[in-house]
């Protein structure tokens, strides 16, 4: 058995991810071997600055002509981990006209031509993997697509982004304002020199489009999930939470609507019950709750990024890979055999915690409840506070029972015309109940 | 695509877990065509009871002869939830050499002969799936077997027990004794007439078996794997628990010793820190810990039993070997490469516990701390009480530092001899630090 021919392996890229791809495939060859019934070599690594040194690495192997490495005709199967849309895009292309299969790390690619990459490798064959893609480490993306495949998923909830999870749990343990939180998690390492992409949500949303397509079987494109970040989440929004028995989470929301005929996908903070899962993942780590069905309740948790943690991801796939291109088969493709709608967030139904300044006299609680009840947003609970500062003015915290995004949209723009409400402090949906 | 001939489904067993496979395959038959690329027909369903009215079922499908059934030659897939060693193992190698696949949920049968059917399947060119068998609706197998299948996996930690669970976190949250909360979870359902498979831990052994074997390509017995049941816990060592900041948790622990050459399989209550995500599994609700080179720590959480759950893992398996077959492939198989020995309890390394009741007199604490000493284990925190009986007596708790199971075992054994100590009152390990 183990007599058969090397699979060839061209690495593109060799960064954070793709160096830990290259060091494990060395350190773990007898292993990998084993496990996919061939040895696996290393046939060329892909990379910009071709004169950096790289630890364990055949310098002969190094090339920054990625395109001529996956045109080679001798690739079995292709890594991509440089990240980006191009060259990425264009390079996994031509892999799959060359005869290659891909794994890929890359879930911005992954989210925005996800359909195309898919058609074109199921039209020539080839496998297209991509674990990493989303919550690093965590094995999430073949779950959906294989253990849940004969179940109905109803429901994607989860922490995907480790950079904003560190930092909303640096404000809620010690009491932070965002850009002190977010100054450490720089510090650390946790957060990029330009946060802009994890704190905006957009590498969250690119998740959710990715999970949502999984699923529910049907193609969910990026801007199709409404996306909030979390920069305007503050110390006195994680206070709130606190006197309600919650914290804040970014959360991806990805869910199909109860009459299974339209979903919806959206990424935005969020209060959850301390008594829900999602509540205790701490630091930079991921986790991601799924329900369904039959199966009910599941929830996947682990390191979310990181070099070593994303290449463990990469070589499962590698290794279901070469044990596909060994039988001759292609595994699972793109399982979008639906057309359902996405609905626009102002169908989404939840909860929400809203915080108004208003005027401390009578009949203020009246008028408040009167417009909820005229956008039929009904209420749950209110509490009602004079303000220390003796300025006359009150807050009233409302939290409503579920209402659509829309009627809670209509709602607040009615409070904001009422001459005894001075201001909207905050307005936060409440998950995960 | 969809104009392909339906594939063939045998259900052995119609009970809890069979009714709700039947059912899916009905109430989801179109999706569970998409996702094969053809669609499956429930072609005969083996039972004991023929005359039981079975909701969904047409009649003519019942038999009581399961043998005839898989030996029928068309079908594609054997579904085997009938449970137990006889008949279902001669039906499942009766269904691979009459040209099927299997999908099992049998525990039991995988932990004991696992290695035998798995060599059949491959000799006969067959899958055999089994991610029911442990923690029952949770993607585990799958993960271990594909998503980590190019990392290194050190240890499975994990609650795989529901009926143990609820126990025990009833015991924790009110603390009443075992035997009641036991008739709690018996009233309920979640516990059988008979618990003994569950409460002695033979349950949670046959999958710490299944999972050390996967989990480390390697061949664990059944009888390898240490049991230690949980009907000793007492309302007093959840005391204790409590003021060390831990609960008690049944665990199954699969271990690679830390040179890598030998393996350790246990099931036994231990404390574990309330901080460690394990703590916060309620109810019959499973979860398990996997610790890896690369991934680092990753957990799973999920219903563990239950008729929908369970045939959730079934029909992704189905799906799986119903992929397989059309494209004429197998899964990955047997990944039990490496012949690794499996160390006996004597050599597992972990904390300890220890209540001891003492004479109430000076120099006691002075002979304990020896007699630990001159065993080589090294004491963490000794916390010592009179007792509020002015007996005379006094309680001491010792936590041990990590020492081996037989350095533990020695210590024991020496502190009953001597004069000063009245008894061991209990000794239970502390894991997940
Ligand atoms: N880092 C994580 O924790 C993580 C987690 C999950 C997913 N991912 C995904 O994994 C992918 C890689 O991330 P990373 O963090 O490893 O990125 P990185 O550290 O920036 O590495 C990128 C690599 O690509 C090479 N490269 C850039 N442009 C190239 C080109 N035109 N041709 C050939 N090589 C080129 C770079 O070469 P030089 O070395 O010469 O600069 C570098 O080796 C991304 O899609 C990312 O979203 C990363
Ligand atoms: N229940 C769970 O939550 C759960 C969870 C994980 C795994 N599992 C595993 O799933 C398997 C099935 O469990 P279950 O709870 O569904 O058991 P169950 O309710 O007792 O059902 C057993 C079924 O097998 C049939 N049967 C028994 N002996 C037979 C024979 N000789 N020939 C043909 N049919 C026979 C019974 O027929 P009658 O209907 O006529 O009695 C019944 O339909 C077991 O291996 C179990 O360990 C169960």
């Amino acid at each position: 058995m183990m007599r058969k021919r090397p699979l060839k392996v061209a690495l593109l890229g060799c960064g954070v991810v793709g160096s830990e791809v290259a060091r494990i495939m060395t350190t773990h060859a007898a292993d990998l071997a084993a496990r996919i019934g061939a040895p696996v070599e290393l046939a060329g690594v892909a990379v910009r600055r071709p004169s950096r040194v790289r630890e364990g690495i055949d310098p002969a192997l190094v090339t920054t002509d990625a395109t001529a490495l996956v045109k080679r005709g001798d690739i079995d199967v292709v890594v991509e981990v440089i990240g980006g849309i191009e060259p990425a895009r264009t390079l996994i292309t031509t892999a799959f006209e060359h005869g290659a299969s891909v794994v890929s790390a890359n879930k911005a690619l992954l989210a925005q031509d996800g359909a195309a990459l898919h058609a074109l490798a199921q039209e020539q064959g080839r496998d297209l993997y991509y674990e990493a893609a989303v919550a690093g480490a965590i094995p999430l993306i073949r779950p959906l697509r294989e253990s849940l495949a004969g179940d109905k998923v109803n429901r994607v909830l989860g922490i995907v982004n480790g950079t904003t999870n560190f930092i909303l749990d640096k404000m809620d343990s010690t009491g932070a304002g965002y850009q002190e939180a977010l100054d450490e998690a720089t510090a650390l390492g946790y957060a990029e020199a330009d946060p802009t992409a994890d704190v905006e949500g957009f590498d969250a949303a690119a998740k959710a489009a990715i999970l949502a397509g999984i699923a529910f079987h049907t193609r969910v494109r990026l801007d199709d999930v409404y996306r909030e970040g979390m920069i305007e989440v503050t110390a006195a929004d994680f206070a709130s939470a606190k006197a309600m028995g919650c914290t804040i989470k970014l959360l991806a929301i990805c869910e199909r609507a109860a009459d299974g005929g339209s979903v919806t996908a959206r990424v935005h903070p969020a209060m959850i019950p301390l008594s829900h899962p999602l509540a205790s993942v701490r630091g930079a780590y991921n986790a991601v709750f799924v329900e369904s069905d039959a199966a009910g309740q599941l929830m996947f948790y682990g390191p979310g990024a990181g070099g070593a943690p994303t290449a463990s991801a990469v070589l499962g796939d590698l290794v279901a890979v070469c044990r596909n291109k060994l039988s001759g088969a292609t595994g699972p493709g793109d399982s979008a055999y639906t057309q359902l709608p996405v609905s626009p967030m102002g169908e989404v139904v939840t909860r929400y915690h809203i915080s108004l300044d208003v005027a401390d006299k009578p009949g203020v609680l009246a008028q408040v409840a009167t417009v909820f009840a005229e956008h039929g947003v009904s209420i749950d609970t209110v509490r009602q506070q004079g303000r220390q500062d003796g300025g006359g003015d009150a807050s009233l915290v409302v939290v409503t029972h579920r209402a659509s995004d829309a009627s809670l949209s209509g709602t607040v723009e009615a409070l904001r015309n009422l001459d005894t409400v001075r201001g909207v402090a905050s307005i936060m949906r409440v998950e995960g109940e």
